[in-house]
């Protein structure tokens, strides 16, 4: 079954910025989660590569532009509501996180604590040549 | 290593509301995306059910409260920038959505169309009794 409306994703739900889940297509992991406005959301799809829109930044956010760890997106999917998205990606250089591991979702929760269960594939401050900010 | 901050996840990025990222914790596959506030996030580490924040309805959502379709929360993370949570959940009645599908992320993209690529697990008519209105 296909539909062809074109609404979707509504980004008019979210005033403009969806959320974005981005898993990793080979292990299934879910590597980050970011925001898109309509413009970002056109661009992932002709180019291929995952562009956020950075909230604090206020801008086009083409992830990788800095550290070179693109996403090459494999595959793109949009929820019930059609107010978010989800992308399954190929995560160049491993690491998804501007702190260096392989997932933004690098701390769980244990007996009432966060605990890093995360293993840094980089080093930000020699990625990025200063500490980087959040996005 | 393990960090004992509380501050995490940081709620006043959100506004109060930060989202929200459900996986099935055998399969991997990404089910859903919701809301948390800090009742609901406090509720679900203390109950060991995911509680979420129902934008529509703003009132606390104890998903699977009209449904069945419960999540136990195997494990909880947070984002590096503290403003979004995933968890790993095992899904009650194997359907996280409101439509009868496995994962409310049913639809992907191809050649320019949504495609449905789900198969429906409940007829939602019957499981609520009327149509669901989204959450």
């Amino acid at each position: 079954m296909t539909e062809t409306t074109n609404a979707l994703p509504d980004f008019s739900k979210g005033q403009g910025l969806l959320p974005v889940v981005a898993q990793d297509a080979a292990s299934g992991a879910v590597l980050m989660m970011a925001y898109m406005n309509e413009e970002s959301f056109q661009e992932t799809i002709s180019t291929g590569r995952a562009v956020y829109y950075s909230r604090s930044r206020k801008r086009l956010w083409r992830k990788g532009e800095e550290s070179g760890n693109v996403q090459r997106v494999k595959e793109i999917y949009v929820d019930c509501d059609g107010d978010s998205i989800l992308l399954k990606v190929e995560q160049a250089g491993g690491a998804a996180c501007h702190e260096g591991y392989a997932s933004c979702f690098y701390r769980r929760r244990t007996a009432g604590k966060w605990e890093v269960i995360g293993e840094r594939v980089f080093d930000p401050n020699a990625v990025y040549g200063h500490p980087k900010k959040s996005t």
